[in-house]
């Protein structure tokens, strides 16, 4: 398969610059991934998001399974073909939807007996499932069945979970290799394969991480993904897992840190060394009225708004802040129209995907001291 | 002011391939605007506008009255620049809407009080009033104030409703005439001022429709609207009111047929000479998932379209029906997506916009016999 993850440059703090090359796509690395949960980004169309320069997006393989379902996807052509986007994507593995949106959940060794949130119908998730599901979706990464351990979490308890997640991080991986050849786009590009990560859980255990990271690096993921982070721990304690189990991942494999975060987390994090990063943050504080700017965040409802005739961002020169102004959001916020969520997540997107193309000069060129 | 109308080419059938030169935009014609209700075309971005064609674009004075207010978009410079619309805009007078949103409406000669469908408050709008708040939205083209007979209508209820709105119109000019230096934008554009159509009124009669067509260009307005009619009475009826009136209207004058209509309507009233119309149908329709299409109209919720892969118009080459197919279309609707409210409507005013274009093309070079 050749060389899938690239590295350019590190720091002694830890940063990588790389490059990661999947099959859609050679994505720079660091890079923030936009959450396109039911195949949509939402409120913004996919020329927007290339135009954006996004480089990869993610797809919930809870939200696509329920609706429209992997098969008739699979039959299209897979995600990428259905949707439109012809970069890279990746796919979560379901686990985190069905612990926080479905109702009736009965989780086994096997899996997870969960009853849909759109209908109440009944569905079991296991390790097999979610690799079968994700390879008919044929993202570019598939990611391993996990539970997300909750915070907080007796350590009792986050054993527990770390052993399931363990068990089918192994059952994943296995049947992944054993089908990864089915996924739809197989014969377009030989060459490449579709990729999965483990995923690294253990609460806020350090000696409990440190297991399930040598357990997963045992098996040989492609990547590896911190998990379990920003579930409503302080975020000391997020910087703080996210440094203690860095270290513990091999160099040469892309890391990736789920669910975060906050415009200035974000660029730390990359610069500690995460290469990876999704959160909802920007696309769905936007459609809250939220904007991320480089003077600090804006309720773009408020009042003192009314009349200004600034851009969002004064900083910024994405093609919201290049053309409208705050006044023009708030109204749109006011009177509930629909360009109002579109407008406030293609300028939040803009400012997350700058972030990390500013990151990513700079780890690769760095300024002399 | 110099030449308004210009007058390309005019065919056996009435037809007429002009220019109308407004403050902001030279605008090819015959032509259907988008109505852009709120200060948005429901859903698209302003730059998809400019890149679908639309050459002008309708604001509705009761809503933008109500909120933001047409004194602060009067401080901000106009609707054009709150909006940053560079191209043409044309403003209702507000008429249709007090009659048809708000509440507890009582109309004297003076003219209408009603409850704003907002908040309920109360306020107060008589022709001069519209006038002061179109000339503090700026748009291009300016409306009289009108009532808008409703279907059926007996032939004395027609003739009070004609006579107030002929009244109206007289105080709409007159008003209209003295504060029309006062448009935001008066000192940018120097050498164009904001424009005033009047509203053939009468109902289904057309000896009351002759009257009204009559009084309005005795007035001497820079256009002529047909109002009144897509309100409810059988299309026949649409078009017969059509063809009466028109041949009653200056032949130097843009006409403009208000509210109208499905695809084949707006292509047989422009093949008449109808310069202008504007309907909320292509964008609605979008938005509750009808689009029309050279084979017809499709319902794209139909389970039918699940797996379709083709385009939603084989025949149609915007950016819509390039990228997506009928099945994505279809999960963005069924999954309530706010991306499916943008293609949709995309794809619809692209729809009008090329009928118009095709019209265009054909009034100014007909073919061979």
């Amino acid at each position: 398969m050749g060389l899938t993850f690239e590295l350019i440059r590190t720091t002694d703090a830890g940063g990588r610059r790389a490059q990661l090359h999947l099959p859609h796509q050679t994505v720079q690395t660091p890079v923030f991934m936009p959450v396109g949960t039911a195949g949509t980004v939402k409120a913004v169309p996919q020329d927007t998001l290339e135009q954006l320069g996004a480089q990869i997006i993610l797809g919930n393989t809870y939200h696509l399974y329920l609706r429209p379902g992997h098969e008739p996807i699979r039959r299209m052509g897979g995600l990428h073909e259905f949707i439109s986007w012809p970069r890279a994507m990746l796919t979560d593995s379901g686990g985190f939807q069905v612990f926080s949106l479905s109702e009736l959940r009965k989780v086994t060794d096997e899996g997870v007996r969960f009853r849909s949130h759109l209908d109440g119908s009944s569905h079991f998730f296991t390790p097999e499932h979610s690799m079968d599901v994700q390879i008919a979706l044929g993202a570019d990464i598939a990611m391993a069945f996990d539970e997300c351990t909750e915070y907080p979490a007796e350590r009792g308890r986050a054993e527990e979970s770390l052993r399931l997640t363990m068990a089918w991080a192994r059952r994943s991986l296995e049947h992944f290799r054993a089908h990864q050849h089915e996924v739809p786009w197989a014969a377009d590009i030989p060459d490449r394969t579709q990729r999965l990560f483990g995923i690294v859980q253990g609460g806020m255990y350090r000696d409990l991480r440190k297991q399930s990271a040598e357990q997963l690096m045992e098996m040989d993921f492609d990547g590896y993904a911190i998990g379990g982070l920003s579930v409503g721990e302080p975020r000391e304690l997020t910087l703080e897992m996210i440094s203690e189990v860095l270290p513990m991942l091999p160099r040469d494999k892309p890391r990736y840190v789920m669910g975060v975060g906050y415009p200035d987390e974000i660029e730390q994090y990359a610069r500690m060394g995460v290469d990876m990063m999704d959160c909802v943050l920007p696309t769905r504080a936007a459609r809250h009225g939220l904007l991320f700017t480089s003077e600090g965040r804006l309720t773009i409802k408020n009042r003192k708004f009314a009349e200004d005739q600034g851009p969002p961002d004064p900083n910024c020169d994405c093609m919201v802040c290049r053309r409208y102004t705050r006044a023009y959001l708030r109204h749109l916020m006011q009177a509930r129209e629909a360009l109002s969520a579109t407008l406030n997540t293609i300028h939040n997107l803009a400012y997350y995907l700058k972030i990390m193309q500013r990151v990513r000069g700079s780890l690769e060129n760095p300024e002399p001291i």
